[in-house]
């Protein structure tokens, strides 16, 4: 089941999406929901990020592969491999939906990169789970971009703009309940160019794992949305480029890239 | 004028605080509100944190005599004084009111200490503000203890735990509108003898020079919190003890410290 959140005639709303068809719901999609007869095409709405979260989390490296090129834009000289993750958090305000636009801030780097994501949806209230208890407590999955500023990344104490800039987590286009968490193939296109590939089987830790790392000390809520870590070399976005991350089986998330225009 | 939010009949309310009178108002703190007619004893009702931010910020290093003790915490040689802010977000989980406990996690150091700090308040959806026009959008200030274990500081490759857990960010009683920003005292007590006393006016970054810096990538909205940072070299908590935040000027942020109980 694909459950999207969408705005129509100025007010937010959840529905089921089937093919091109939008269903309206009524409920809430953590407890108890009935699907009404109020029907859209997905052509007439606008999809929201598909939910409004409490925080927004990262599990550090999280990818053999990922882990030279990301000593390289740290400045370091041997890659570190995690013991357990290291969970980091991403501004809420960089939160965007699908058709969004990504915006290069007029102060950034210029080497402003996509990474291509899994995004588990908290479905519970969730503190001190077990891994093997974890993903009773996630709602769903749909895909994220944790776009980065490998300078202001590299520079800076903390990733709060280098990743936490406004419009820098693009998340959607929904929720798919139904899915392998662990066998899901991440697929990033810039401009229908294929430029990562990435396998969530691949995760040092997988969602269950990083799930129960993070609530042993912080609570997760209902909507809290929990990012797979990121998979090889990456390279700059440009305005005019559009990127999309791809999880078949789940669906495409797709932005274009502007310049920031300022006054 | 000092604005607490609150407790009363199971709803969340906001008022004005006068000696030991709370008069509640209508409307919206960060707009237009009325004081109506309905009072209560400040004993009768629960003080909640004053805001329910979207993000909770802090500075990173900002007094000249945290450096030393900071680089020790994180195990550096050379404290490096920061050139800009190195903002950092708090999980908003740990977000808790006065009167709460903080909570020691079973599982954590030992070396859980304090740091009492005063906290702007932001008033009004702020991008790109400059230094000089940052107060504009600060609605005021209150007291705020950036709980910290000094352990997983110095382990974990970000704050997510050592600052973030469930209950490591007492802040209140309420927002003092009225007070000079740079020049607050910020005195912690614990068991009643004061161990900590630090000056705003020696912060590295003003609140102003914070607020305006976060701006320039990251929207900060009403409600949202800015820690000025703290001073010196702090001390454990133990369960048993009480924590004061004293703020002469605006009231006092008291927490008891339990240790945590697991079924």
């Amino acid at each position: 089941m694909k459950i999207a959140r969408f705005g129509v005639d100025g007010q937010v709303r959840y529905g089921i999406v089937n093919g091109e068809e939008l269903t309206e719901i009524r409920g809430s999609i953590y407890k108890k929901f009935k699907v009404n007869d109020i029907k859209h095409n997905l052509k007439d709405v606008v999809l929201l990020p598909p939910t409004n979260p409490s925080e927004i989390w990262c599990p550090g490296l999280n990818f053999a592969n990922h882990l030279e090129y990301a000593a390289e834009v740290l400045g370091e000289e041997n890659p570190t491999v995690p013991k357990h993750p290291e969970p980091w958090i991403k501004a809420r305000s960089s939160l965007t939906g699908t058709g969004n636009p990504i915006i290069l801030p007029v102060d950034c780097s210029g080497e402003v990169h996509y990474e291509g994501e899994a995004v588990a949806v908290i479905g519970k209230l969730c503190r001190r789970v077990t891994v093997q208890d974890a993903h009773q407590f996630v709602l769903g999955y749909t895909c994220g971009n944790d776009v980065s500023d490998r300078v202001w990344q590299r520079d800076d104490w903390t990733f709060w703009r280098a990743k936490g800039a406004d419009t820098f987590a693009p998340v959607g286009p929904w929720i798919e309940t139904d899915c392998n968490a662990q066998d899901l193939h991440m697929i990033v296109r810039v401009n229908g160019k294929e430029v990562q590939h990435g396998k969530t089987e691949e995760m040092l830790f997988s969602f269950g794992e990083i799930i129960s790392y993070i609530s042993q000390q912080v609570t997760l809520y209902p909507g809290d949305l929990v990012f797979s870590g990121s998979t090889g070399v990456t390279v700059a976005l440009n305005p005019g480029d559009v990127v999309e991350v791809d999880i078949p089986g789940i669906g495409v998330l797709s932005n274009p890239v502007v310049a920031e225009v300022t006054l």
